[in-house]
C-alpha cells in the first residue's frame, strides 16, 4: 500500500522508531543502491538550504535521482483550489501538475510554507493536501505546516544522545525573532516529543502564542497514552526548571495572524525569550537544540550556539540519514 | 552527420516514425545506458514544469548528465546579434557561449519564447539558431516559435489511441486565455498533424489569429502530399462537427504582436471559444488534448479535463518517452 | 592533511604543475571513477555559466555529485561577521552554513564577488576565508578576489601553445567595460604568469588602475624569483611591443571603488584599451586570451576575438579539466 509521509500522526511510535533505527544503518553505510532507477521531484514554494541539500545528496547516495522545481520562479505557479475560473496568476491546476509529475517520477517532496494571511486556510495544510490528492506516487513533506523529517533528525539527535528518552524533561521555547515565522518546527516538536514519552512543557510569553489547539490536543493526548505529562508554561525560571531538552523556536502569534506589522510589535515586546547561557544554567545540564536557520544572539546567544551542549549541526547532519530511511520505506 | 532537432520540418514522416516507435521500446524499458557518458547543457530563457523534469529524468534514465542553465538569471545574459557594440545588457556574445558549452558537453537544449515585441524578428527564431550556427554539438528545441517535442508526444498519445492516423479528423482551436501568448503550440500542431495525414482544421476567431503563413503554407503543403485536406474556419460549431481530434491552444494575434494590451483585449472578445462539453458533443467522439499548463475553466472547462477523452497528462506522460528517443537518435 | 584550493599562492609552481599534467591526462581519459560516492556544495553567490557547467560535467564525468546552492535565493542569506546581533536580513550564520554542509558533502566549492563597496574588508576574502575557517572539507575557490580555477586553465592553454612558458613575454591589459568589474582575473593573471617564469607586464590607464599592492607585490616577488622582469605601463603601444601573450581583463579602480558611477565615468576615458588587430600587430605574433564573458567590439573587436590567435574558448574549455584535476587531488 502507497504511504506518504506528510504528518507523523499517520505514522506509529513502533514505526517511526523502525526508520529511525534504519537511519543509524544508513549513516554507518551512507551508499546503498536502494533509490536506483528511482526518481524524486522536488517543489521548493520556498527557500532552503538544509532540505535541498540533504535531500539532493541523500539520495544521490542511495543512487536515485533528484530534480529540483521552483513553481512560480523557473516553474509556472499553481492554482489549488477545485472548480476555479482560473482567470488570476496561476497557469495550471495542482491535478494536472501532480498527475504529471507522477508519471515522471517516483515521490514527490514538497515544501510549502503557510501563506500568512488566513490562519483557518493555512491549518488546512491544502498545498501538500492537493498534491497527496491527485498524486499516484508518495508525497513527503519539506515542511508545510509540519516539518515530519526535521522532528526524527531531532528524535535521533536525542537518542544518540540520551538513548531511551521516557521520562525526559523536554522543553519547547519560544524565542524571539524580528519576523512572525512559521509554527511547523514548534508543532512537529510537540507532535514527536509528546509521542515518544518525554514530559514537554511549552513556553511562551502568552496565551496569544498557543500553537493550534490541533498540536496542544495531540500532545496532550500522545503525553497521556505514555504516561507522561505535557503543560504549558509563561514562566521562563519556571520553565527551564530541571529541563534536559530545550528545543527553541519563534513563531508569530496565531491569534495575529495575517498582520505581519502586529505579530513583528507583539514579537518586541519578548527580546529576553533568547536561550542565553544563565537560563541554560537553570536546568539539569540540559542539552540545546534548533531546526536552524538561526539568528545568533537573537533566538540563541553565541555562547549557547558555541557550547558542547548545543546539538543544532548534528540534528541537521541527521536530516540526510533519517531522509534516506524514510525514502527507502516509502519508494 | 550531426543532426539538431530544431524543427519537425527537418525530419521526414518515417524519420519521426522512427522516433516514435523507439519511443514506444523505451516506454516499455526506461532504463538504458544510451547516454552513459554524455551530457546535455539545458538552457531556460523561460519557465518549465514538464520539460525541465521530463528532460532531467528522462536523461537520468539513459545514463546521461544533465546541467541547467538560465541565463540573465544564473548565467549572463546573452548577445545575439553579430557585429554588435556590446555596450548594453548582455556580457557575453552566442558565439562564445555555443563554442564554450560545446567543449563541456554533447548536446544543448534551448527554450526560448519569442520576445512578443517584433514578429519579424520572432519569427527568424534567431536564439535557436545562432546556438545552432555556433555549436559543434546538436541543438534541440524545448520550445521556442515551434515545439517539436511536444508535437512527437501528442502524436504518440494520438497512434495509441487510433492507431494510424491517416484521414482522422482533426481540429485545432483557438481557445480563450487573458494573456497573449506564443503560437509555438498552435504552429506544431498544424505541422505534425498535416505531415501524419489528418484532415486538419484551424479554428479561430477571425483572420487576425491566422498563424504564421509559414505555418498555413506547410500544412497546405503536407495535406496536399498526403491527399488531405486543410482548411480555417471561424464557425464554432461547423468546426467541431464531426471531429475525432481536438486540441486546443491560445495565442496572441500575429496582427497586434507587440501590444500586448490590445492583444488582451482582443481576446477577451471571444471567451466563448472556451473548450466545453457542449461543444465536444458536436464531435464525432472526440478526444481532447493540450499541452499544459491549461487554465480550467478559462481554455477549457474542469468537465472536459476531468473527462475520459482528455489526453492532456497521458501527453505530456509521453513527453519523456519522446524526448529519451530524440536524444537516442541524436546522441 | 585536508588542503584547500582558494588561491595559487597557498601551491607551489610544482604542485600547480602536478595538477595541470594531470589535467592533461583527464583531458585524454575524462571518465573515471575519482569522485564516487564523493559530493560537492557548490555555492552561487553570483551568476555562472563555464563555472557551473564545467563543474558540474567535470563532477558527472569522475562519478561525483555536485548540489547548486544560491544563497539569498534558493537558499537563506548568510552572516560572516562573528558576534553580531543577528536583527538584520542574514538569517544564519556561517559557522553553521560551513558546519553543516561539511557534514553532508565532502567539498563546498564557493563563488562570492566583492561587494563593491569597501575594498579593504572585500580584499580580506571574508566570504571564503570564513568558510575555510569553518568548514571540515576542502574549500574551493570559484571565483572570489582571485580566480585560481581561471589560472590553470590559463596556464594550461599557454603550455598547450607554447609548451615551455618560461621568459615569454606577457602582457596583461586593462580594457574598457562600462561597468566596473572585479579585479580577480586581473590579480590571478599576475599571480600565475609570475609563478611560471614569464616576463610580465601590466597595462593600464593610469596609476589608479593598479592593482592591489598584494597582487603587484607577489608579481614581482615572483618574477624576481624566477628571474624574469615584472614592470608596468601607461603606454599601449610600447606595452604590446614584442608581446607573446596578451591577456586582457576590465577592472574597476581601486582608488574610487564603492563608487561605481565615478568609476564608469572613469572607464569611459578609455575606450581606446580595447584589444583590436592594430594593436596585436605590434606584438611579436602574440597569441589573444580572455576569461570570458567578453563583451565583443568593447573589450575586444570581432577581429581579435574570430582570429586564429584568440584562444580564449580554449582556455574556457581547459576549465572543465584542470578542476576535475583540482578535485581530485583534494578530495
Amino acid at each position: 500500500m502507497m504511504r506518504n509521509f506528510i504528518t507523523t500522526r499517520d505514522w506509529s511510535r513502533s514505526e517511526l522508531q523502525d526508520i529511525l533505527d534504519y537511519a543509524l544503518t544508513l549513516k554507518a553505510q551512507p551508499f546503498q543502491p536502494l533509490l536506483k532507477n528511482k526518481s524524486i521531484a522536488m517543489l521548493f514554494f520556498n527557500p532552503s538550504l538544509r532540505t535541498k541539500t540533504s535531500f539532493e545528496i541523500g539520495i544521490s547516495e542511495l543512487s536515485g535521482t533528484a530534480v529540483i522545481l521552483q513553481p512560480g520562479k523557473d516553474a509556472w505557479s499553481i492554482e489549488f483550489k477545485d472548480k476555479q475560473v482560473m482567470d488570476g496568476e496561476p497557469e495550471e491546476h495542482v491535478k494536472e501538475v501532480a498527475e504529471v509529475l507522477s508519471s515522471y517520477c517516483d515521490c514527490i517532496a514538497i515544501r510549502a510554507f503557510p501563506k500568512f494571511i488566513d490562519w483557518e486556510l493555512d491549518r488546512t495544510d491544502h498545498v501538500i493536501k492537493s498534491f497527496a490528492k491527485y498524486s499516484s506516487v508518495p508525497v513527503v513533506n519539506m515542511e508545510t505546516i509540519e516539518h515530519p523529517c526535521q522532528e526524527l533528525a531531532h528524535l535521533l539527535t536525542l537518542q544518540e544522545h540520551f538513548g531511551t528518552l521516557e521520562g525526559k524533561e523536554y522543553l519547547l521555547t519560544w524565542t524571539y525573532h524580528p519576523k512572525p515565522l512559521n509554527t511547523a518546527v514548534a508543532n512537529s516538536s510537540l507532535l514527536i516529543a509528546s509521542k515518544f514519552g518525554m514530559n514537554v512543557t511549552l513556553l511562551c510569553p502568552s496565551e496569544s502564542y498557543h500553537l493550534d489547539k490541533r498540536y496542544l490536543d495531540a500532545a496532550n493526548e500522545n503525553c497521556s497514552n505514555e504516561s507522561a505529562s505535557f503543560n504549558i508554561s509563561y514562566d521562563i525560571a519556571e520553565a527551564y526548571a530541571g529541563k534536559q531538552i530545550v528545543y527553541a523556536k519563534s513563531w508569530g502569534s496565531l491569534e495575529n495572524y495575517g498582520d505581519a506589522s502586529k505579530q513583528s510589535k507583539q514579537n518586541n515586546q519578548y527580546k529576553n525569550f533568547i536561550v542565553d547561557e544563565q537560563k541554560m544554567g537553570l536546568t539539569n545540564s540540559a542539552v540545546f537544540s534548533h531546526c536552524l536557520p538561526l539568528r545568533r544572539n537573537v533566538k540563541a546567544t553565541d555562547g549557547v550556539m558555541d557550547s558542547d551542549y548545543c546539538l543544532a549541526v548534528a540534528e541537521a547532519a541527521n536530516r540526510k540519514h533519517v531522509q534516506k530511511s524514510i525514502l527507502s520505506k516509502i519508494l
